[in-house]
């Protein structure tokens, strides 16, 4: 059966393939569609009933939790939760000081009284109930575009509202097929998190920025948080006696892990993808789009780089700033080399074709035909758009700047009902914003703003395409003061760079701002009309949109149907499943990564030097092949490589003798899985997912199941972590371990 | 009854790797041995009788031919060789001008007087006969060192001086197994050698550097020449009306090639091994020589480096020495790696403790327990000496001086009679000593020679250590002018820059050197004597050893014949076989490099910019998949690959449509080998060596059957290029070709 489905696929990297089909294990799954593939579950010997991982209130759903930017999930009866270390390492960073730094050593509660909080700031997100308000969201619109768009907005926001009465729950209404459906999300909060155990940051991100996306990876990325609530079990603010927290279930553990061929499924909250775009959107992204910011981003990271070799404090503040542009710069050169390696555009187009063939055949679609067409002219009108504002949009690149645009837009709205006024400006969205506002400082300094806004700005004034008022302000004609030194002026003068002052501004109202001399001020006041004129003809564009892409994503799904491919939604930063198997692949020609890397990976790898500097007594325990229960002989077999594939080897056993560290499957995830939970056919928790490889970059435009894979902590590595390493028998108590 | 041998072998690089056991595929054989190993080449598959290949007069081994530094093969009854496109640079750059760089584009000659001459001093070596001559050279030797050392070189020049009767051939006197055994080797000289067929460097070095000592790898190394003789058949120097030389015997080509787990075996004249050497020779090799001689040398590539960057001309004069020097800096970083990764020490010196436990339960060999400890004895005064002299041999680097050294020798050597005289300063070694003085200029510049000496010896002038006479000439102790400045004056006087003033010297008497007024000549008159009194003490001690090592050598090829382990010869840059099977490797943990490149490779490597910058017709013909008839489709398997030694996948197609262009074997390679041979089991021509992988580096010193691969080019993408690209029709008829 699996052979008559084997085809060669050459990619032009020059690798060759034997792929099982095109879609295999693509989709990012609503939970409530689990019983519509079934079947493919089972073939991949997922034998938890699918029926029981749509039902969001029972085991294992149950105990899957967001992170707002991660996934986590319960593992133990009172609330012990365990995510990735780097979705943690604010709560760690948090609690490092001077005198115990649980970055550098890694962090371990002997007993709960010793837990701390993670941070006023860190929630936990349960997802409970997932509605279609698709009718609520989408009747009666209206035809004009930019009063359509508003009505969206508008139905959202009450659906939110009303849901959010009880102010335990934090509530969303995402769209899913671009338009075609909504669904109302509502989520218990947990506000008091607290930090259990984190390895050093040399386990934690072994590797670092080095090894991120590569793989043979050996990465100890895990970290326990736990949920605490108040006595009466209610979520509560961090108070000293509140108690843990009870979930509805948590996560079985199974010690003896996965094999490679074995089936697994991964939930959590993976945030965007693109999956459903046209072609012509792909060929802009590649052609256009991603060059064009990653020559501006990598003209960046050379400035901050070369201005911190020259004065260390700037090099200390801007060190996170920095690591996370060098995370974005290597995805921007993955997606730049993806699409180099394997014509992605060239499929893609091939596959329109094949569906526009397909929609003027069909009776009940021909019409869409024409919505097609529009949509394309739409998207043409965008992209002209998006070139036209990108470098007046960059010319406000200053965080001072935008700071002031922000400060003064929110003047404007808190003139409007809170009902009234604009995503990201009501009563409910404050406390992010101050804390955005507090947060310029950590990672500010005027030379490298006014550097870095002075290459933007010059960008602009290279452009046809001008705005009068910014030009008037900045008066970029009088040529007899040089625009740095005009630059110069304004930050000598600005009193937003006082943090005080700045959140200040706050409270003031939209007259204050027009008669402030700040210049800042004066400037973001001077923009705001051109602004929100920009804004308008987006928002026009997007109504539009809103009728012609549901439209697409209609005749789109009835198309993939009439195939028997799968249909599922672009990422949207809710709960989705994915399911795949552990497997290994053919990176370049010649060149084979095998799924599991091994401890000793761990030691060949160790330099001394960060990020290559396991902690002695991880490399200790290696030495002394001190594997304890978690040992691998010789049973993990690899019938899914691309040998096995064509060759019987199907179990037969390979020699391990090994504790496994990290491991590859070929789940369909993106950011925002980072810590999802990584199931085996039953549903026990058996890895962490935290990464996936630099050749699957691409896979937000186009899933090659080939080339794409999850990177995940096995399981195993954690329990020896702490067992062996760490020593954290209370928290292995609390765990249930189960073996095969 | 293979896997009865299988035996998992974890290394401290993280690897477990499944070997068929410690000693497979091991040794670099002398011909006549083959018969003694006749069993082991029969499981490899190798049908070709072990007779056959013992005798350099039949097929194939009177088709293998040396050129001094690289190997090579006849492939055509009309003289027409094979090599290594690296092997052929010089012969190519020779005849490389302005209006026709063959370098960059390659050439073909489509008719033979379209064949110009390789340069003057291209030769081709065929071994004719190897005879046993350990009596001749050590019988009745002196037991005074010096006295025992000088009459082995005596006896050596007269056995040379005798063979060389025929001015036709070369002969030479090798010592095997550390001075157990002598061998005369007799070759004919072929002195007309003429270019034939030539890809871009952009084939024959594609990847360049960067992929040196890499893989997968995806380089078209290899370069066609013809032999030439006068017109009675017998060797001459270039005229026009030479005629093609007709070799005893030519390779057959099987343009079916091999497959992964095929036995294949190489011939050629690998340089140099220390296998045999003891645990204490490694260790100082890898605590001590190896770091020492790293650093200075990458202090070396760093300045020239720099001082080109600087200026533009020595950058281009340094170019060449550049490349080879980070060649040379590849292999010690490559040893240094291999020692960190792999304890070959501690490997070696557990085989030691045994081999030790034996002799001293074996009454035959216990008497040799002694010769052991003095050996070690002998060996520590070795390093003293070699540490002691290390510094003040370096503080001669001077280009200039070391030329000055020579020449003065030469006056001295030249007083004696020419079967007296110094190895290297005989009759018989002129020519080669004329082209080293010319070839100074190419690669030289006062500035650099300069800076690096000072380099030098500031180093020396840091050591206790130090020579006298040397110290007084340059006045060390005369702080009132800089050292740098001191330097300038000596190259400011000497007249050595001058190549015909330099060449002027080699006719010049002991007495006119020691009456010039040229600063480096009078340094090396002033140096001479301490230079002598180390080579004698350094003498001395080959004495003592030649005494000392056969002891051992006789020892530990009891003991591994005992063990049935295989007992060859150090490389000593005489003809050899090794064998051995097409095979992977595992590089690292979860990473696993298959045996077989493809076309598309080159594709996916393929930059434009050097050093991958495939050239357009080789592009367009894999675009086209033009592969022609040498198109494999799914007939390679792996049997033999890690994981197929533990599967059942003998015998079972893997898809591979293209055609192969580099492989990996298990073969027992070293510097020398390139461009040698590479056999499949009936004795026919399927690719030819010409690198091994990173890991491998160390063993020269140990043989890991489990990472040691060689890199060959496979003779499938040679056809290719000379059919699908290059249309060389009038050579591909010049071939025997065979098929399966």
């Amino acid at each position: 059966m699996r052979n008559a489905l084997i085809s060669a696929v050459v990619l032009s990297s020059g690798v060759v393939l034997a792929s099982i089909d095109a879609h295999a294990d693509e989709g990012q799954w609503q939970p409530y569609q689990m019983p519509s593939i079934a079947e493919k579950l089972s073939e991949r010997g997922i034998e938890i009933p699918a029926k029981q991982l749509a039902d969001l209130t029972q085991y294992p759903m149950n105990a899957v939790v967001g992170l707002g930017y991660c996934t986590a999930s319960f593992v133990s009866p009172q609330g012990l939760v365990v995510t990735n270390h780097h979705c943690a390492y604010r709560a760690i960073q948090y609690n490092s000081k001077k005198e115990h730094n649980y970055i550098a050593d890694g962090f371990l509660a002997k007993s709960k009284d010793a837990e701390p909080s993670a941070g006023p700031n860190e929630r936990l997100y349960i997802t409970e109930a997932v509605t279609d308000v698709s009718k609520a969201v989408t009747d009666n619109l209206s035809q004009d575009p930019l009063v359509r768009y508003e009505e969206i907005q508008s139905n959202r926001k009450s659906l939110i509202k009303e849901c959010e009465s009880d102010k335990n729950y934090r509530c969303s209404v995402r769209s899913f097929h671009n338009g075609l459906e909504y669904y109302l999300i509502k989520q218990l909060i947990i506000r008091d998190v607290r930090l259990v155990y984190a390895p050093p940051k040399s386990v934690g991100s072994f590797g670092g920025d080095v090894d991120n996306y590569e793989y043979p990876r050996h990465s100890g990325d895990f970290t326990f948080l736990r949920a605490y609530v108040g006595k009466d079990g209610q979520p509560a603010a961090f108070a000293e006696d509140n108690i843990p927290f009870t979930p509805k279930s948590y996560l079985k553990i199974n010690a003896d892990g996965v094999n490679a061929g074995d089936g697994v499924f991964v939930a959590g909250y993976p945030g965007s993808t693109s999956r459903y775009r046209l072609t012509s959107e792909l060929q802009f992204a590649s052609d256009w789009l991603y060059p064009t910011l990653a020559s501006r981003y990598q003209l960046r990271i050379d400035t901050i780089k070369a201005m911190g070799n020259a004065d260390g404090e700037v090099a200390i503040k801007y060190a996170g700033t920095l690591a996370s542009m060098a995370n974005r710069m290597k995805k921007y050169n993955g997606l730049l080399d993806g699409f180099r390696a394997t014509d992605i555009t060239g499929i893609k187009q091939n596959r329109e074709d094949n569906f526009l063939k397909w929609l003027t055949a069909d009776k009940t679609y021909q019409s869409y035909q024409a919505q097609f067409d529009q949509l394309e002219s739409l998207l043409d009108k965008k992209r002209t758009g998006m070139q036209s504002r990108h470098y007046f949009e960059n010319a406000q690149s200053s965080a001072l700047l935008a700071a002031a645009n922000k400060l003064y837009r929110l003047s404007k709205e808190k003139a409007k009902p809170d009902s009234e006024r604009e995503e990201g400006y009501q009563e409910r969205d404050m406390k992010m914003f101050k804390a955005r506002l507090k947060r310029i400082d950590s990672s500010f300094d005027i030379s490298v703003d006014k550097t870095l806004w002075l290459q933007d700005l010059n960008a602009y004034m290279g452009q046809d395409n001008r705005v009068n008022a910014f030009d008037a302000m900045l008066n970029f004609d009088d040529k007899t003061v040089t625009l740095s030194d005009k630059l110069d002026g304004l930050y000598s003068l600005t009193s937003l760079t006082d943090q005080d002052k700045r959140l200040a501004w706050m409270q003031a109202d939209a007259k204050t701002f027009e008669t402030s001399a700040d210049p800042f001020i004066r400037l973001a006041v001077a923009l705001y009309d051109s602004n929100m004129a920009q804004e308008k003809e987006k928002k026009t564009l997007l109504g539009e949109l809103s009728q012609a892409r549901p439209g697409y994503m209609k005749a789109i799904i009835a198309y993939n149907k009439a195939n028997g491919w799968p249909v599922y939604p672009d990422a949207n930063g809710t709960l989705r499943i994915t399911y795949g198997m552990v497997d290994g692949y053919q990176s370049r020609d010649a060149l084979y990564k095998q799924p599991f890397t091994r401890l000793e990976g761990i030691a060949a790898k160790h330099t001394g030097v960060e990020p290559f500097n396991a902690p002695k007594k991880v490399l200790d325990a290696i030495a002394a092949q001190r594997y304890g229960t978690h040992k691998v002989d010789s049973v993990i077999k690899d019938p899914s490589s691309w040998i096995c594939r064509l060759f019987s080897c199907l179990d037969k056993p390979e020699a391990f003798n090994s504790v496994p560290v990290n491991f590859l499957s070929s789940v369909d995830t993106t950011g925002g899985n980072s810590g999802s939970p990584v199931f085996n056919g039953k549903g026990e928790l058996v890895g962490l997912n935290f990464d996936s490889t630099y050749e699957a970059i691409t896979k937000d435009w186009f899933f090659n199941p080939t080339i794409t894979r999850a990177v995940h902590v096995d399981f195993r590595y954690i329990l020896w972590m702490m067992d062996e390493v760490d020593h954290a028998d209370n928290l292995i108590a609390e765990l249930e371990l189960v073996r095969n």
